[in-house]
């Protein structure tokens, strides 16, 4: 299979890096195709999605992203920016199911701000949209009648936007602790109304899922209050990238939490749910992990290799439980280090 | 003065009561008068809001409000559900400017899911738009050309309501820590890039004050890893909603966090942040702390009343050390016991 290698800006080439090795120590029979993407790819090619890097992931069997985002293109026009890449295979791609699993792993109690009881009953996973919503609507600047500059987007879902994401959420589900609970914000806005009565409908066909609805500002709460009441959450666009960036949080760092985005078929984009982190870039102190997990993620879901994912996902568990860890977690491993011991115990 | 005392549902009527008991002893120069608001004005009047509760609230000096919302009116028509009359009290009364403090009180680090070194670190106060954003865009249902049902909602701001949200944040700064933090979402949405034009302009008046700006999703983020960062944040009615519910439950109960609602003068609506939890309605559990801390809140904002205010802080944070604590903070206290341990303090 021909795999994408999108490495991007800060840390993402460092931690693309690491997961392409762990991959190759696999001797799956993959093939590897990097392409410049975000900042990097408008220094080098004009702009951040090059035709070239879109070919290539439309013509990939899977995308495995480093992350994107550069505080140095602040000032550059919107189209241009680094996360125009991320946003455009996205879309180009139909990527409409964004997973992101948060766990605590065992050992990283401490790396958590919630209390260890609180932390270690985290076990979710976050079903994000990410074709729709105010992410995409209609969006600009107009003046008003008073003659004031007026900024605008227009946040909207339609009926089979929900639902086939709702189906994703009760297909996670049905395969966990088939608890699903769908946050929205409908009693103030009509998107999430639309959302609240197309999840009901949904639901019929999913009777061995037990639904409930929470508002947004409740689900952040709760997020901090209780995470383990938690098994699938299922939201909007908006409300997932506060919601999912949050949870993670709580199960700890950052660094050790992958994430799919799914199209209707096989097709997927992995990416670590860290961002590019340009204040320690080039430094050696990035996590890999989110990387190689994210790596595992795209054995399991787009190469149906259930067996290789659950291998790498082992030996990061071995490697944290024998004590290695980045600065992240608290440790002094380098960026390579942490991968040196993930690599060990593949076998 | 005049005071509007809108109860509300769930358990809106029982902290209500307690906090005006708080104020009546006192011996201020204060007047009560109390109207129906949310569900319980449906059933009563036909309307969450009626004219005679705006009438009441308009005139009066100041309003202490309870909660409203109750499922029992989810499939009410969106314009006669219970959330309309706060939303409704917002826009008529102009009150666009949401104060809502969160800090842990001492004594209260095990009610905090964070760990105690990470709660105890919080001092902060939100300050929230209330009277834009994509809450009050037009909104509603159509078809799509595909023949979809689909819900949508306008978000906007224009740069005279940022430029007001904008310099209430930097007052709350000037007089705090001088620190502001404006949370958005520029990298994707037009609304949060003009919000964050406008917020940059503004802070040339405040040469005093450091002003940075952080994404929604890293501020989530932030607010568990290190809520201790923040000083003050700023930010629109959306964001703010979810935003300051979490940072209230990072300190601790929600039962304990009072808020301020104010319009370009000394008029201002105070409310505790708690919903109307019907689940524990008339049962005397209600921690009817943050009610009778709101009405602080209001003897500092719109009566001018430091003095008094300080007198009921310092009363519950008596209380509190005393050890008395409703079921929320891991106690036993009824509802009138929290506030006869709250009157016997105000001494
Ligand atoms: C970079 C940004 C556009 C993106 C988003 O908001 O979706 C990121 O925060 C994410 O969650 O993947
Ligand atoms: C009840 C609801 C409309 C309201 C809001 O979303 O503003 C509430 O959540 C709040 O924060 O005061």
């Amino acid at each position: 299979s021909l795999i994408a290698l999108l490495p991007g800006d800060g840390i993402g080439p460092e931690v693309i890096a690491q997961a392409r090795r762990v991959l190759e120590a696999l001797s799956l029979d993959l093939s590897f195709e990097e392409a410049p993407v975000g900042g990097a790819a408008y220094l080098e090619k004009g702009h951040p999605l090059p035709p070239e890097t879109l070919a290539l992931a439309k013509r990939a069997d899977a995308v495995l992203f480093g992350a994107v985002g550069d505080p140095r293109f602040d000032a550059v026009e919107r189209a241009f920016r680094p996360e125009q890449a991320i946003l455009g295979l996205r879309r180009e791609l139909g990527l409409f199911a964004n997973l992101r699993p948060a766990k605590l792993f065992p050992g990283l109690e401490d790396a958590s701000a919630l209390k260890p009881e609180v932390a270690g009953a985290i076990d979710m996973v976050i079903v994000r949209e990410l074709n729709g919503d105010v992410y995409f609507g209609e969006k600009g600047r107009r003046t008003t009648m008073d003659g004031l500059r007026q900024g605008y987007d227009l946040m909207s879902y339609n009926e089979r936007e929900v639902e086939r994401i709702a189906r994703v959420g009760f297909e996670t589900a049905r395969v966990r602790k088939k608890r699903l609970c769908s946050v929205d914000k409908a009693n103030v806005l009509e998107t999430s109304q639309l959302w609240r009565d197309v999840v009901k409908s949904v639901a019929t066909e999913y009777p061995d899922v037990h639904l409930t609805h929470m508002y947004v500002d409740n689900a952040a709460m709760q997020l901090v209050r209780n995470p383990g009441q938690f098994d699938v959450i299922v939201t909007g666009n908006l409300f997932g990238d506060i919601l999912s960036d949050q949870a993670s949080m709580c199960a700890g760092s950052i660094g050790m939490l992958p994430s799919a985005a799914l199209d209707t078929g096989k097709k997927g984009l992995y990416e670590p749910i860290h961002g590019s982190a340009p204040d320690i870039a080039g430094q050696g102190k990035a996590n890999p992990c989110a990387t190689i997990l994210s790596a595992a993620m795209m054995l399991r879901y787009s190469l149906d290799d259930e067996v290789s994912a659950e291998r790498i996902e082992r030996a990061v568990a071995g490697a944290l439980t024998a004590g290695v860890r980045t600065p992240d977690l608290g440790g002094t491993a380098t960026t390579a280090e942490m991968a040196d011991a993930v690599l060990a115990r593949l076998a």
